[in-house]
């Protein structure tokens, strides 16, 4: 009888790692064991635990999936994770290194020999070779290239012909093809042939003698129908094609809203060149969404949790940069007021709550706005009626809340007439920042730029400057 | 012969909701004439111009994916959006319902009767009526479950009893199942019989007797078998499989990580209850990503473009308070040091950047460990190693950037004194953030919160009271 692990995914990722972790750390004693108690009577037996545990180490590593294996090169520490690495069987090494995010796969090529990369390089197909070949050093590229055959040496410089973020560079080459002539039987006799049909088949496609694709044969509809029955009566002639130079983000999004597995690749003159697969799309959602958060919170890329501290100072050192100046600019604003804020010091206290709930407010706009862009929801000549409703908002939530403040102020200083200006300059800067919530992402999307990078920062540096000018103007005109 | 359409699926989208609104502009046009000159005599020519309008609509429409139309509907505003609501083929209106967003639906229930609703519920699987029923009046769900044979009704109350982001909420019944001890050929022939097989099936379920899971057999292996062969022998053992009570999330990495299609569920005993498919994965990754970035904005919930500013008001009301009382907690704490700020006004203007800079950098910090703590990449007993890690590139950041802000203000006011206050404060504000940033996730996690709900904030907190308290502190012990 064949046993299926029913354990759950995710707690054999915890149990794997935890495993792999006792072993290390039994390693790791052991090690400092030898170098402690350098007793030379001793060697034979601590050498022989010490290899054990190794050897334990690998075989646990060889039950696994590459990326399972992955999954525990990334929640290692740097050490360990080399330690690791070493042990894992060379065969997997290619396809591990494609699953590792970048950070991590910069750390293990960084260990790794120009003959060992080169042998975990020619592990892969075509496709993924291309994926890999940015980050290994030239010469093991030129190497790898040597030992291919024409058909994939043209597949790999295809696919490196493509930028990252268009279709040609996430599609692959493992194409099943049919003419649209033959009958079902004959497809099904053809598909026997194969060893193994392409991970993720769903779909056969057809193509004609000049491989102009033709139609699609999903294959639930070749098991169920009537073997007699000619490819063309039966295929799919509405079928869902890229071009190599799409945008792969757009690719993912009718990936999504079409529920596709896989979708070929045509060239301008219809030609299929290749194939979409969803397990790249998926890869395309997750890492858009990720760039996306770690734009909003500064940081330039992907981090490794274990970087050497310098690493890390790198990768956050142009947004604290770009924020120290739009942070400056904010107090040179405050320091044209200086006289004011000398003369009724209460401004000082107030003013870093009118700032603030202008930038909560902006990035409010803004998160909603640039969704609608991504998604291509948000018609240029709608961006007016929006602005107008976002009015609509910030003048209720100005009232309502700078109300509030204002007669919070009121009792703490006693001063009638502050309370109004803090009502007022709240209401202002929340219309400032609703005006800048739909004013930046949609100039940055006219102007071809990305509207998810930097328009939280843009928009916080109008509201706080912009906060800081209306209050303190608004106390220096009434009160003083 | 067949033509496949070549156009890349975005702008095809754009097409069609660009031909739409020219429909709707067309009628609203003619509606406006009709409603200006009501002359008599032009009834008739007018209302056969409106007709024509609202045909040539609904043509469109009929020929649209209702994916397609539910894209059309989430980009258009309320008014415009129940226009084209009434032309859709009521046939796909469940199906739309359950592809538009969370808002929009709303929107589009409210104006339909409840007969309308029945009806539209009464196309849709037990599952896929499972997702929409908490969004329809509870007496629809009643009549529709009225209408359901017995199985329908036990797979829709079992996926009712689920909560939402769970995998039985999300799994499918739509199960082809086998048992081991056929031939292939006898599977092939038991496919031919269905209509169609269900979406997406990439692997048919290989059961005993009692229902229970004992492996999958893969079309694709299916399909180059020998037919002779017996399905225990070629069908895969290994299965990634998940309970109904597990989280969709980890189920989504799951099917990231081994690029799974579809997979089976099964209940404590090894029974197959259902399959989960990587379409609906692919929403659970995008919605996750969604929420997060809409709750990092201080929005509650996704929210329609077009929405009446009073929804908009509420949705972004709790996130707007919960700012408002940590500004007002940072406020007091600047209120405590009025004093010092009046005596040297210069803190004023600087005390910003120091809280803006901690901010930021705390922001980084969190980002990264909610991101790891949510991909199962960091260990409990890692957040030691990690704190000391950030407190280096504190460390770091605050010499850097705190000299250079210290030289500044040196500069500007001609303070040294003032110019190394600014130096500590920024270092210990950045190390605050640093600490904080690591501690609030690891503790959120610790005690059962999702650690990405609310962090932000919670370290902006930290840091702009930290940041004003840390300077105005050291200023008032040193430069008064």
């Amino acid at each position: 009888m064949t046993v299926i692990d029913k354990k759950q995914p995710t707690d054999r990722l915890q149990d794997n790692l935890n495993q792999v972790q006792r072993l290390i750390e039994r390693q790791r004693l052991v090690e400092d064991l030898v170098h402690r108690q350098d007793m030379p009577k001793h060697d034979l037996v601590e050498s022989l635990v010490h290899k054990q545990n190794l050897v334990e180490l690998e075989h646990k590593l060889e039950s696994l999936h590459p990326a399972d294996i992955a999954y525990i090169l990334e929640a290692l520490p740097l050490d360990d994770r080399l330690l690791v690495w070493d042990l894992v069987d060379s065969e997997d090494e290619g396809e591990i290194l494609l699953e590792v995010s970048d950070a991590v796969r910069e750390s293990l090529i960084e260990s790794m020999e120009q003959h060992e990369l080169v042998a975990a390089a020619e592990q892969l197909d075509a496709d993924d070779l291309a994926d890999l070949a940015p980050d290994l050093p030239r010469q093991v590229v030129y190497e790898v290239m040597g030992g291919l055959d024409e058909e994939e040496r043209q597949q790999l410089q295809s696919a490196l012909s493509y930028e990252e973020g268009q279709v040609g560079a996430l599609m692959d080459y493992e194409l099943v093809k049919i003419r649209p002539d033959v009958s079902c039987e004959v497809v099904l006799r053809y598909l026997r042939r194969f060893d193994e049909l392409p991970s993720q088949t769903d779909k056969i496609f057809v193509v004609d003698e000049d491989g102009v694709l033709k139609g699609v044969l999903p294959v639930r509809r070749l098991l169920v129908c009537d073997p007699e029955r000619l490819v063309e009566e039966v295929m799919a002639t509405e079928v869902v094609s890229f071009h190599p130079d799409e945008d792969a983000a757009d690719a993912a999004l009718a990936f999504e809203r079409y529920d596709l597995v896989t979708a070929p690749v045509v060239d301008e003159h219809g030609v299929l060149v290749g194939r979409l697969t969803v397990d790249e799309m998926v890869d395309v959602i997750r890492e858009e969404s990720e760039t996306e958060a770690l734009n909003l919170a500064g940081l330039k890329e992907e981090e490794d949790l274990f970087a050497p501290v310098i690493d890390s100072v790198k990768n956050r050192w142009a947004w604290l940069a770009i924020n120290l100046c739009t942070a400056f600019v904010a107090s040179r604003v405050i320091g044209a007021f200086e006289g004011s804020i000398e003369r009724l010091v209460a401004l000082a206290a107030l003013m870093p709550i009118v700032a603030g709930i202008g930038g909560n407010s902006g990035n409010q706009t803004i998160t909603m706005i640039v969704r609608a862009l991504a998604m291509g929801q948000l018609q240029p000549g709608q961006a007016q009626r929006l602005w107008r409703k976002e009015l609509g908002v910030s003048v209720i939530n100005g009232l309502v809340w700078g109300s509030a403040l204002g007669v919070l102020a009121w009792l703490l200083y006693g001063n009638f007439s502050l309370g109004l200006v803090m009502l007022a300059a709240t209401t202002l800067n929340l219309m400032l920042a609703a005006s800048m919530g739909v004013l930046i992402p949609t100039m940055m999307e006219r102007f071809g730029k990305d509207p998810a990078v930097g328009s939280s920062v843009l928009i916080t540096a109008c509201t706080d400057s912009g906060g800081f000018f209306i209050f303190l103007g608004l106390a220096s005109l009434f009160l003083l």
